[in-house]
């Protein structure tokens, strides 16, 4: 379900995002993911009133990064997702950050799940998100 | 009320609060001097425990900032607190990072408000923080 | 010199600048500051690049931050900058954070100065950015 | 070589750590790993002063990191890590963060690689290096 959604945003490093090395800290990247599927979630209609709404969060159950090249302060970085599962309980989007030339300096997996924020309960995928999923899906 | 009330804490300079000329980033102090003022509340018994049961929180309203000399990581960074005024609406704290040489290495002033969380508006500062701040004034 | 030279960016709060009482932290407008800054020198062709071939840096002397309204992730912001003081050693900018209703959640002076990489010390402003920073102003 | 070696520290979580959901941000903990290695580094005398001296520093080269539970604002967590393989051209890490009641609040691998700062290139070990996390696993 939903696989092959693609989305993507367009990000200027921050001076403050670069280490002592000149180079993006590589906690940044775990950041920079999150950046675009907020954005992609806030393009689909599903961003953070709606959440609030529907008593919603999606917190991140584990993740993994490769780093292949180092993003530097002055470059604008393109941060794409990939919904790679979508099932009742999580979401599995894999996630690159490319450099203006186009390589790949970063590339991972974020897992998350879907949680009540009235109860703090890990719940199933609520409908009205999962239907705009789907929708998006289906017209890919 | 309160003026003099003094308080310290020790810092190692994190790799990722350093910038790319090597030296901690400008916004990192603003977050030091805040890491002092929370230890002391926690130090005082008033904590985020309590801040919560109180319904009380501290939004910060101004603050000032000198930049005299460049911390690095690998400094072990002290952060100061002293209060310089504490009314029933706003408390301000000169605040001050030193490196281990003890050169002072920033200098600001932060007032902040007491504010409920409940009705989100700004309030007196509780009886139950005033009277524990006085008690330390009278015994410095 | 330079005086009325305005900038402005827009930037949408990501999810972790905001704290737990859902606002973006006091010490995001004073990233948010330098983020202005720095993309105004790179739309002048003053960039990152240009600075590490010209030896300079601007390290900040002082900052002013007085907070007015809560920022909220969900927002797109506008952080703008107007150069109200631009002499021969430093450089202030007036700088506001305006939230999607056009009201300043942050409002400050951040004063910086020029230095030269290669000494460490403080010196005159470049000639090359001086000049630039000048036709600016009179095209203003 | 050196696998069993262990350290750990104590971190207070900062209030700016938290997020809107009260918890602290997945990405923090990712930098509470490299607190940890870092001062790690610094008690066996490998600090920041000596890989300045030897133009090395150590590149994240991937991570993973699995969440099991929300660390909060006002605790003291406990950051550990454990070497899992040592080699010439790498070293892996296996590191957790625990709540004050001794639970897993985030668990993951970091795998860093050896770079020469003068050359950009990645190298061996050093055999400084090496030679010192060798004689801490002789006594572990």
């Amino acid at each position: 379900m939903a696989m092959g959604v693609k989305f993507e945003i367009k990000l200027p490093v921050r001076y403050y995002e670069a280490d002592p090395m000149g180079v993006v800290h590589h906690s940044e990247y775990i950041r920079y993911f999150e950046c675009a599927r907020n954005q992609w979630l806030e393009s689909i209609g599903y961003g953070y009133r709606r959440t609030l709404e529907e008593h919603i969060v999606f917190p991140v159950v584990d993740l993994s990064c490769r780093y292949r090249k180092s993003a530097l302060f002055g470059q604008v970085l393109t941060v794409t997702m990939e919904i790679v599962d979508f099932n009742r309980v999580t979401a599995t989007f894999h996630q690159c950050v490319l450099d203006p030339q186009g390589d790949v300096c970063a590339e991972g997996d974020v897992r998350i799940a879907f949680m009540n924020t009235e109860t703090g309960k890990v719940v199933r995928c609520p409908e009205s998100l999962s239907k705009i999923v789907d929708n998006q899906f289906n017209n890919n």
